[in-house]
């Protein structure tokens, strides 16, 4: 297939799948989700998504009706069935099929959705040019929610202006991107906000703190500010898609691009982490 | 029919009616509602709720298809095709259907869905049990949205607890309830939260606003704290589908009960208002 479509069992091209009007997820956004690149039809990094998803389920007491390992194996084999090698593999299970009703429904099973398409890794070199909004999310953004109407107005926003990403900030306190974690690289130390309730975990986040350990680069998980990252050596920001991508501008005033050799060696690093697990 | 979904001019029972995957709904809750009662097969209060729809759709830059008044006709139209006379009526605007991606798309249409279903008013002489939780929303409850999670979250403890809705404060600071405004009537006056980005701007506040300057009650729209509400001599829950409530309690703990004839003179100047309008 050119892309696939999964829901609770069907199968159908993404544009053709229907769902059931009564889904949660049409009335109240009641689910969570996740993404992550796939190379070579092998799932990258699957077990710490899997890990993750689960988490954000339990903590808005999402139910999921299967073990980590069916998931695993469905996701594995739903792979196979797109034809390009380079995919984009999205999932997300909403809190069942009910009639609308703030409150939960009894005995009713989440739904199971999956999205594969055609993907390649983003050219890591290129530079990303960022603008930044106020964060007015709620107090959850650790949990990887369906509840995405101000990152969607945050990413517009970006796209309105000629920006690829928008940095979110409380005040002068940087948190992350619409749609990805931002970090900094000052005076060798790698600098990211602390995994609370004002992020989400990234897990390429995660990776790049590891790989950082590995080459000794300090790690200090404290929140930064603005002009901290305004005057940062490198301004990363990552995501599961986007992998590891340095920032060439905020609002056309240019930013880091004063440690080139750290974000290429952060980048390599990554890049054979993930070519070597989807091998 | 029994209950009636509409989804685009398509027309089914709720719980038959499909729809696409690719509703920006089921990525990302991107969308905007209201809901109102319907007697003897007409609207209550639909000029109020049409211009809060059309406002909290400018406000997220969900662009409209269609005119207030041919809203209104398909509205008028659809309850005329469900048999019970008195109904909930649901709709909804959601930012149309593309591949998912956090930018909105370019020149796709917003998605019209509604549906309703057979519902009585409920008996305002029946006082409510309330809860309450920390307020930890986004900054933007002023916008009638789809994000609903935590709105959610609150209701559901509030029946785990045996409770009909959760009051939300924010610090000490009440603003309003689950899936309703909140209010309290202290010495012969009517305190309510401002219409400000911490509460919807509840039409049944709106109403009974005016009624309690019509009958020369006092309105005083600034913030109050949870001490005031447990120490209220009346604390009054409102919305579409509830109307005007009196609560009983407060996690157990009595509230109110000091002024039932303000509340009822309320009540009864509210239902003669639904009654009156829906003849």
């Amino acid at each position: 297939m050119e892309n696939l479509a999964y829901y609770n069992g069907r199968i159908a091209p993404i544009e053709e799948m229907m769902v059931p009007m009564n889904d949660r997820v049409c009335y109240f956004g009641d689910g969570v989700y996740e993404a992550t690149m796939v190379n070579n039809h092998k799932i990258f990094a699957l077990d710490d998504h899997i890990e993750r998803f689960y988490n954000s389920a339990g903590l808005v007491q999402i139910h999921l009706p299967f073990t980590k390992q069916e998931l695993a194996d469905t996701l594995n084999e739903l792979v196979q069935k797109v034809d390009a090698p380079e995919q984009m593999l999205y999932w997300q299970a909403t809190r069942g099929t009910a009639p609308r009703n703030h409150v939960f429904p009894q005995n009713v099973p989440a739904n199971l959705w999956v999205t594969i398409k055609p993907m390649k890794v983003k050219d890591q070199s290129k530079r990303l040019n960022l603008t930044h909004i106020e964060d007015t999310r709620f107090l959850h953004c650790n949990i990887k929610t369906l509840n995405l109407m101000i990152n969607c107005m945050a990413a517009n926003r970006a796209e309105e202006m000629g920006c690829d990403e928008s940095i979110f900030h409380r005040g002068d306190v940087v948190t992350e991107c619409a749609h990805s974690n931002v970090s900094i690289l000052k005076d060798g130390v790698f600098i990211t906000h602390p995994t609370d309730h004002y992020i989400l975990p990234g897990i390429t986040r995660k990776h790049i703190i590891q790989i950082c350990k590995d080459h000794d680069i300090p790690v200090d998980e404290t929140p930064f500010t603005m002009d901290q990252l305004m005057n940062a050596d490198e301004v990363l920001v990552s995501s599961s898609t986007q992998l590891c991508r340095a920032a060439g501008t905020v609002d056309g005033v240019p930013v880091g691009g004063k440690a080139p050799e750290l974000v290429k060696l952060i980048q390599d690093a990554y890049m054979e982490k993930f070519l070597g697990e989807t091998r």
